[in-house]
């Protein structure tokens, strides 16, 4: 295979990496929708091979623009990690990028305008799955590097770019990576493109991250379906079961009934506090921008902040089992299954966690019911201390692409690997990221404003050059 | 079309009805494959060409045959009734036949040993989709009386055959046929072979039969799809909301928690409970044979039998919403639904019931979220007088082809029409059924015993002749 798109050094080198990311943005936008076009669901096992062409495109847009090092990182059974590096800067900083090229599945497929993987553009925003999170974000690095190397044949600093494809499923495969080889990248910050801005135009860092629980709970009743006529009032239902279970998690005021689950939480600081009570935030703006439903909910002595940044949340995703398709069927289930998450900010433990939400849906299963918890993941949260001089370079560099300064901010996701990066490589986590509050990730009809994909490209290569003036070692 | 199975009139008749349907067991038994291999699940949009062709298929066997004004009765957006009479025997009673062709879907595929539309032979049995419900017994009917037409070119009584196709799915389009033709129709007895013996060998009429309310809970939360990070904690999820309603509509001890639901109920007879206790029947014969869950369930305050007969239950069917593929998608459902049911009996009457679901439904729906209740169908239970001459016609016919004395149950089934045909018609409803409790209607792997089509079909041809020694007018 051929990389499809090598800029050309031909002729004398007249622009800076700025006139060069303004002269090329139709050709970026088209680069980008080429990589969203590819389903590289990374859930859905029928779709490893999108998986591998997604990986492809990004190995070689890397060894096209000039890095070295280019290579697919592959394991048994895992998807490949994406590896290249460039270190011909001596005495710089050296940066180690992250970001994921798989995406969240596109169900439900009937509520996307357009389809997700032919990606379209409406309003100034480019639709389609993966258009923010995170193929958007990783192309707009892309963009910056080359930017650099079309410019000037090297970088202003040395970089190691990982860019894994499990990001969305648990991130196995770059953890027990990073584990055996990260310690020895010997870099300097680490910096990832995958959160959003707190408010359009607004330039945003963020410094925490919640992290994650998921598991599933099986429930089985009967030895098979039956018939609710002749066996309802005496068989065991799944689905009344996980009904009671799940009610039974979290009582109606949002709080967790898990036994000591708040006990070991480590509350943001009162400066973090300070700060978060300044963002123009309200309530009714969540509700009308992003939410639109009747009212919020969750825990009322805290402040919605509070809620999404610091505190954990218990949430049910789906619940496979029975009969789901038109119309009625009269059948009870011999099993059923809730797919549920429990969010965890600093402090919280994943195995611990896991273990009390184990307990607690044992002691809340109705007789005539065998359950069971299955563990699919588990990060713990991550928190960054915002007071280093990368921070600031990107802060410096985020507020002269939009004009405006640069707030802090936590975000109520979860980036499998960041922990790690950041405990292994043991540098600041730098998390600058350009989407937007309404981009709709994970649901249909995700987008990427397309005026803050450019404007992203234009900060981060601005970034590098900043970083290059840190003095290190 | 042309009729492809029917029999011929050459030469002299000198077997009887009984001889006829022995000497042509296997091709009775290829006509019912043939009936089988039919999907016609009513409750599947994309499958109303197989609706038509099932219909047509019983309807060429009632003209072939011999049975006159054989008609599809069609209504516009709804599945055909096919019917079709006899009435040349003047002064014998006249039996209205109901059946139906249509059948449950046939989800989950997996778990069938062979294709539900492929039907299979194993160990005695017939296995397919509708085998037993309802099409096995619809066709061994067909047999009886063509064992009279093929050896004395007539039917000993007058009959009507009504055989729908929404039986599974509420039976609207007879209900309303019924209301307007069904006083007009003439009968003195309704026989339905559409139930099953309380236990194998052991002949059984059923006398009551549970109603149904079948509808769906909606549930409403954020305008669209949330990502359960940037948004858990705050917004309200419609499937949480769902378990909580769900898990608040019965309590503990299996105790439906809608006010004044079991205030109406007209309980069995002292005589009908103390045959129920005679019955030989125990707790680990139904775990072991039927359901093979760790416990039963429900109210222990009445029996197993009272319980499944006698009282009310609420199940719960399916759950859409959210993500039920494989692995992890952390998205919080905008919308999500719980397919119910309550099972009613004697003196509750379907509306107030919904109307009581509705109202508790609202209670119990916590803030931020909007539901609503759908009402699929709804059709009250029926009990019916054992004491008359058609009924002993039947067990007398049923004893005789099974060599046991008959028994008298109910059944915590449906029938949607049952109701509508005893109260329009004003006669007696002869349930005579042939399937088995182990038979799996309604489940992967539904199956009919053969001994039980055959002996069945010779009962029912010899209940025609029972019948007609009845004075009727």
């Amino acid at each position: 295979m051929v990389p499809n798109r090598c800029f050309s050094f031909e002729g004398n080198i007249k622009v800076n990496y700025l006139d060069y990311l303004r002269a090329n943005r139709d050709e970026s936008l088209a680069g980008l929708m080429e990589f969203l076009s590819i389903a590289s669901v990374s859930a859905d096992p029928s779709l490893k091979s999108e998986i591998d062409a997604a990986a492809n495109f990004v190995l070689f847009h890397l060894a096209c623009m000039g890095m070295d090092n280019a290579k697919l990182i592959e394991s048994e059974g895992q998807h490949p990690i994406v590896y290249a590096d460039w270190r011909k800067a001596p005495g710089k900083p050296t940066i180690i990028i992250y970001g994921h090229y798989d995406v969240q599945p596109p169900d439900p497929l009937e509520l996307w305008e357009t389809p997700p993987f032919s990606p379209s553009i409406r309003n100034g925003n480019v639709y389609a799955r993966g258009a923010v999170d995170d193929k958007g974000q990783v192309y707009l690095v892309l963009k910056a590097l080359e930017s650099w190397f079309a410019t000037t044949r090297k970088l202003p600093v040395n970089v190691i770019v990982l860019i894994e494809g499990e990001e969305e499923t648990g991130g196995e495969h770059i953890e027990s990576w990073l584990h055996a080889n990260g310690a020895a990248l010997g870099g300097d910050a680490v910096l990832i493109c995958d959160t959003a801005m707190f408010a359009p135009g607004l330039p945003t860092l963020t410094t925490g991250l919640r992290g994650i629980i998921y598991a599933e709970i099986e429930c089985l009743g009967a030895a098979q379906d039956l018939h609710s006529g002749l066996f309802g009032g005496v068989a065991p239902n799944p689905l009344k079961a996980l009904s009671r279970i799940i009610a039974g998690l979290e009582d109606e005021a949002g709080v967790i009934q898990i036994p000591g689950i708040y006990d070991s939480i480590v509350p943001p600081s009162p400066k973090e506090l300070k700060a978060w009570a300044k963002l123009s935030f309200s309530e009714v703006d969540l509700l009308k921008d992003s939410v639109g439903a009747k009212a919020l909910v969750g825990e009322s002595s805290f402040t919605v902040l509070e809620r999404l940044w610091a505190r954990p949340s218990f949430e049910v995703h789906g619940m496979p089992g029975g009969f789901t398709g038109e119309g009625p069927k009269t059948v009870i289930p011999a099993k059923a299954t809730a797919k549920v998450s429990i969010r965890l900010v600093p402090g919280m433990d994943p195995q611990a966690t896991l273990a009390g939400l184990t307990a607690q849906v044992a002691k809340l299963t109705p007789p005539g019911i065998a359950s069971k918890v299955v563990s699919l993941h588990g990060v713990p949260a991550m928190v960054v201390d915002p007071d280093n001089a990368f921070m600031d370079a990107a802060a410096t560099a985020m507020q002269e692409s939009f004009a405006r300064e640069t707030t802090y901010v936590r975000s109520g996701g979860s980036i499998p690997v960041s922990g790690s990066l950041s405990e292994i490589c043991k540098v600041p986590v730098i998390m600058a990221g350009f989407g937007l509050p309404d981009d709709r990730i994970h649901s249909p009809n995700e987008k990427f404003n397309i005026g803050n994909f450019h404007l992203g490209a234009e900060a981060i290569a601005r970034f590098f050059e900043l970083v290059s003036k840190i003095a290190v070692k």
